[in-house]
């Protein structure tokens, strides 16, 4: 999702601190502090240009969301659509999931949201990819205890890896749906990538895991 | 699979006590005396009529391979099969998956095949599937420490299911494919419930759990 270069993308965030969070560091452990509500916290890792992130918002008032995109270019069209709608639980984020530590502390967060992450299918890219372990401890490190990854995809390669690494990790498979179009999961909220592929008739899969605690640190 | 009633299936099972073990509870616990060689044991539950389990005894003849069918009338079909390649490494039992425990002890068993097993759509039967959690206990019960459970079918649910059975009882998903017969896994062995649905055009699930026993006798 490389877009053209926008040089007046940066302008346009600097000008939207009340949207995109312009210095997270200072919210990390406090985030309730970023939002008219203190509710649990829902982040979106790789945005895009925020439809699904959006919508959720809408939808659930009772939760804070937060888009987090790592390309300027891109997160200005999702800035746009929160102009637009002007939601009390939503900001938006323009930083790398791989400093999630920076802004984040244990407990920030209650969920975290992967739709369509860039698949990078090459055996020597694996790292990159945002189910790999390293971020599966990142994601760890700032959840609650119980904490879930939410993750849809049309890309088969990424989902049957996905499920790998989440058993390697021994995070707990709570949903799966291998044909989430043709399934009865209700609430479904379409990302820009799902609108896309899905068009083509290609599957999407979606899965939900969840963080185990017991045991961690008990004594048996 | 409920074949027409065969009255001789009974009788032809007893003519041939070198191929359908007659009294199976007499080698708990020592299988390898069964067998020509001492080598490791792999069993099917639900062989059908024998194609997978006939096949995979002449392509590995470096282990012992069980195929396991409760009804009668069907296993006179994979006993034909067997008449026919009169296979050292092979055996079967005409006995139910429900009673494993009857026949083999900790450790008999190094591996579980699952093909296409019977569904059990409706959730009050969830009992009966074979990847149900007491299922899953019986088999850890004759399983070597890390053994494996190597499970393919084409019901999506039954798929779902068991992704998620095998997640709660903490079982390692070492490998997943979401469409085997598109995909570079070489070696596959069709069963004939294989040959008619992916005729049909059905896709092929295949997954391997293995059993992770670090940490469970341990102190830490
Ligand atoms: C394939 S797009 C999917 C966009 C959107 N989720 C959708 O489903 O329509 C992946 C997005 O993730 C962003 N991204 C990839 N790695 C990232 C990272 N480490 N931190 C933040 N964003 C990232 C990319 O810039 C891109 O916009
Ligand atoms: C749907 S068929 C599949 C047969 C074969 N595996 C194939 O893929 O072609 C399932 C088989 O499992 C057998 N079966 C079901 N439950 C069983 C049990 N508890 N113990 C032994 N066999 C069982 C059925 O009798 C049937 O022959």
């Amino acid at each position: 999702m490389r877009l053209r270069n926008k040089p007046w993308a940066k302008e346009k965030i600097e000008q939207h601190p009340q949207y995109i969070v312009p210095n997270p560091e200072d919210f990390k452990g406090r985030w309730k502090e970023a939002f008219v509500k203190d509710q649990p916290l829902h982040i979106e890792i790789g945005t895009g240009k925020g439809r699904f992130i959006t919508e959720m918002a809408k939808a659930h008032p009772d939760i804070n969301y937060m888009g987090i995109e790592v390309y300027d270019s891109v997160i200005v069209a999702a800035l746009d659509r929160l102009i637009e709608a002007d939601l009390p639980n939503l900001k938006l984020l323009n930083v790398n999931a791989e400093d999630l530590e920076k802004y984040f502390a244990k407990n920030d967060v209650a969920r975290v949201y992967l739709n369509f992450s860039d698949p990078w299918p090459k055996v020597r890219h694996e790292k990159r990819r945002l189910m790999y372990k390293d971020f599966l401890k990142k994601y760890e490190d700032i959840l609650i205890d119980g904490g879930e990854i939410h993750f849809k995809t049309d890309n088969q390669g990424l989902f049957e890896y996905s499920l790998r690494s989440f058993s390697e990790y021994g995070l707990l498979l709570k949903f799966v749906s291998l044909d989430l179009h043709n399934s009865d999961y209700e609430g479904n909220i379409m990302t820009e990538y799902e609108q896309k592929f899905s068009e083509k008739g290609n599957r999407i899969y979606r899965s939900e895991v969840k963080y185990q605690n017991e045991g961690k640190d008990s004594s048996l």
